[in-house]
């Protein structure tokens, strides 16, 4: 039997695991990686900071260079190599050398597709103006840098993704008046809107000119550099844009084989990776993926899956039985000193899946260490579960340091199938550096299990709007202290401080709906619960006023007077 | 019906949440809450911490008054006030005030226990020395930080757990020269040796005296302070000592009310937190703990468990279902530039509990975060699962940055009873700031699951002895580089660095065990890989040389050449 014979298409994050998976597997297997770009295994998640100069060596992107994984796995790796066409029947690719433009044939018996996603490029008006970048390999941040270094001034993001976020902070880091455009009302377009809030207030602060609910209409050349025209007649001029409003599943290499693509245009893949063709297997962002939580097809272009499903590709080439058990879009994105973090099923992609009977959610705001200890900081994070099992679908979290911790403990709850009631007695690690003996985590579930049980009972921000008195809305009850009511309150709420509230239970009516709230909503609960048992019908505003104004999108903290006082 | 009395013995941990969960069930109970100490629900975990300054504000460790507590809860608080009797019969308990020495009785329809547990002071010569001191209240660090204020220049700390390592580093952050003395040859004795090394260097290069396997004799005045003699005749002058070799539950009252112990001298609890009378729940470090893992009692103080019993307790008392789940040991402590965490069962417990076949192990040596982006700096990571099935049972962490957050994700993993192939699925949050595209975690679920499926044989650094050549111990192979091996290597070891290892496999034995190393354990795996398929009998150093030095007691990064080369 000659050996067996494996051609990867793509040199990076999935493709690069796929090789280097598959050499373990087996000594004598012929591994052949075809890269369309210069480098392999590069730092795509690094091209920002090497933009702004945090990562300041050019050298520090490369992983691996394609010398040293040939040397070290014994790949056969041919960069600046393209894969053009595949034929399934006679197992070959065509392979064309951007060097001398020559074509070649390539004998497979496993062929792995990785080709990634490219940036989308929408059809507008002046989209070709070489000003206009997008950013995806090493060669791409060379350009950008080359005109940053050269003196550019102003630079326009388009989108403000995690990309576009990122790219963003490190021009204003390099000194260059930022725009950043973004359609929607918010930013990082999978957080739920709320969520994301403290990260306008994070941008703009670093100095970023952040414009949402805004489209470019078109772009021009300008004065020195270009000009967006948005939709809304206003003019941005910029010395460069960046391009980062999503990316679009290569997927021409796939078409060309006649394999089946998924809903969403990515390549069809089983949990082995395989395609419609058992002989040829894809991984990475070419690929559709199964939402865990949501159970259904999806997109989500992700490092950390990209490379298991090249390591799931491999085994499952020499016989393995390892399975990809799908995506539950974990992800994060630092802006200046904020960071937002997310796992599993936001709100908005539950209400668009159909499930909005299905869930419930809190908000809460722990602090990431225990309070008594220098540096401690607030957290908000809002956890999704399910009504009324109360397992977790999904999880955000915004603030400074200790996000990334809570994201990776929530992403766990979410893979194991754990409950609200799992993350009530989660055990966790506590020194005041750290966490709390009731951890961020521990709150959440007590929270949630609270909601279920029918201990807390909830009002989201959403039902108390910014000016909504009147018939039929609540009574609202404001139970902070006066020094914290000093400076204005929701408009017509009645202040009683918690303290003071057993002893005032007659100044509130029996025959309406109490909302009470207090700042982020534990003094709130406690309010509830007494009324409640008071005989009160009483609800917590989940979050209180620091959830309710991110969701009004009014600025935090804030200038508690722009609120208003009615009465 | 009358109200609800239920009286609640100590009122920090424990005992504060059993009172603050019990009002918030009930509006009508009444509630009093005793505690011998001034003050209630104060920041056990901060003292080391107030002492050494870096919390500055003495107020910052009250986390509720009495007063607070009991105007926000209705708490009938009283302080400086002692429970001597139980009469479980009566249902009554006797108090007696630390003021005016009076007793008094109250009737209770349920009693919370929630005493905590006493610093040991092993009955040793000269221990009633008013210069020893331990930690346990405000008021023990109120005397300690007096002595330091006042001029103490020189500290003695008996026992490097993880009270004793806190006030070590503090004492030496306020400028006392302070030594360590400690009877284990190994700090923070939960966890296994090799795991604590890494401690014992950050300490000393910290500035602090460690000595291991070293035991006090006696306590004698000396000529400013007072000297301890140590077993080995050596001889420590300080001017004050503090003592923090263990905590023993307090169980006296427990004892007045005939309730029964466990086996290891904790209060018997089931899982509502019920002790052997059904009207008597007790809570926090008395009681006894069902260790998770292990699946036996235990004793094992933790904060966190504390609160969350009390809760527990208060909970049934209304007649909720609410059950501990046990514990499973979680803990962390930061030691100057260092942190050390652990979760569930280590080594040796496995040991002791006669499950050595039962189980196996990695060590790896990821970076906390991506290697391209600055501030990388590698973690020491022990993952310890059941064989076969892979469930992760214990997992050991130390390093800097990081630390924390493997150390509650691999908590997660346990609570759960998730198994090592989970963890190499696990989706993680990733950005460059973070964590890597496969983080510490999914590498440790990788090395582990290699192992289970047999395709990664190790050896572990007990059988690999400092100066091991000879009949019957393995050839050793270092496939490190030369620039690495140049200043040296295992004694008798051959090297081949990983790039040439195919084009040299003649030069190794083939009818002799081979034990192949690099660093920390990554280039090894592939060389076992490579080997193994070549039909060549190898096992690679689990950890490599970074786990191999600890091991065995040599410092890291050591200088290599001490380790010597005999050929």
């Amino acid at each position: 039997m000659s050996a067996m014979r494996i051609v990867i298409i793509g040199g990076v994050a999935g493709g690069a695991s796929a090789a280097a998976r598959a050499r373990r597997l087996s000594e004598t297997a012929e591994i052949v990686l075809i890269e369309r770009g210069p480098h392999v295994s590069f730092a795509n998640c690094g091209l920002p900071y090497h933009l702004g100069g945090e990562i300041a060596e050019r050298d520090q992107l490369f992983l691996q260079t394609p010398e040293s994984m040939a040397r070290r796995a014994r790949i056969d790796v041919r960069v600046l190599t393209e894969a053009t066409q595949v034929d399934p029947l006679a197992r070959t690719v065509t392979l064309r050398s951007l060097g001398d433009g020559r074509s070649s044939r390539e004998r497979y018996d496993k062929l792995i597709l990785a080709p990634g996603a490219a940036p989308i490029r929408p059809p507008l008006p002046g989209i070709d103006d070489p000003r206009i970048h997008t950013l995806r390999s090493v060669e791409d941040v060379d350009r950008l840098k080359e005109l940053v270094d050269g003196g550019a001034r102003s630079a326009l993001v388009v989108g403000a993704g995690f990309i576009g976020i990122e790219v963003a902070e490190n021009l204003v880091r390099r000194g260059l008046r930022t725009t950043l455009v973004e359609m929607q009302d918010q930013v990082l377009p999978p957080l739920d809107a709320e969520m994301a809030a403290p990260l306008h207030e994070a941008l703009r602060r670093g100095g970023v000119d952040l414009r949402l609910s805004r489209r470019v209409a078109a772009f021009e050349p300008g004065e020195r550099g270009l000009t967006a025209r948005l939709e809304d007649g206003s003019v941005v001029a910029a010395d460069l844009a960046l391009l980062a409003i999503g990316v679009r599943p290569e997927t021409a290499l796939a078409l060309s084989a006649g394999l089946r693509l998924g809903e969403g245009g990515g390549i069809a893949v089983n949990a082995h990776q395989q395609t419609s063709d058992p002989d040829i297997y894809a991984c990475g962002d070419a690929v559709e993926v199964r939402d865990l939580v949501l159970d259904r097809p999806a997109l989500i272009p992700l490092a950390g899956p990209a490379n298991r499903q090249g390591r799931i590709a491999a085994d499952h080439v020499f016989g393995r039985d390892s399975r990809f058990r799908g995506t539950q879009g974990t992800c994060i994105v630092r802006a200046f000193d904020r960071v937002a973090g997310m796992t599993g099923a936001s709100e908005k992609a539950l209400q668009r899946a159909g499930r909005s009977g299905g869930y419930d959610k809190v908000y809460i705001h722990p602090n990431q260490h225990a309070g008594y200890f220098p540096g401690a900081a607030p957290l908000a994070l809002k956890l999704i579960f399910s009504r009324p099992e109360g397992r977790v679908l999904g999880a955000q979290v915004t603030g400074g340091e200790g996000v990334d911790k809570r994201i990776d403990v929530l992403a766990m709850a979410i893979q194991a199938g754990m409950t609200v009631f799992d993350l009530e007695e989660a055990e966790l690690a506590y020194a005041p550096q750290f966490g709390s003996a009731k951890d961020a985590v521990n709150f959440a579930g007590f929270a949630a299990a609270n909601v279920l049980r029918g201990d807390h009972r909830q009002v989201h921000a959403a039902e108390i709007g910014p000016a909504s008195t009147g018939n039929g809305s609540p009574f609202l009850l404001d139970v902070r202290d006066p020094d914290e009511t000093a400076a204005g309150t929701l408009p017509g709420a009645v202040v009683i401080p918690l303290c003071e509230l057993r002893d005032r239970l007659d100044e509130l009516p029996r025959d309406r709906a109490i909302a009470v709230y207090c700042k982020v909503g534990l003094r709130g609960y406690l309010a509830q619960r007494i009324l409640s048992q008071n005989g009160f019908e009483a609800a917590n505003l989940s979050g209180g006023t620091v959830t309710w104004r991110a969701h009004h999108g009014l600025p935090e903290p804030a200038p508690v007077p722009a609120v208003g006082v009615t009465s």
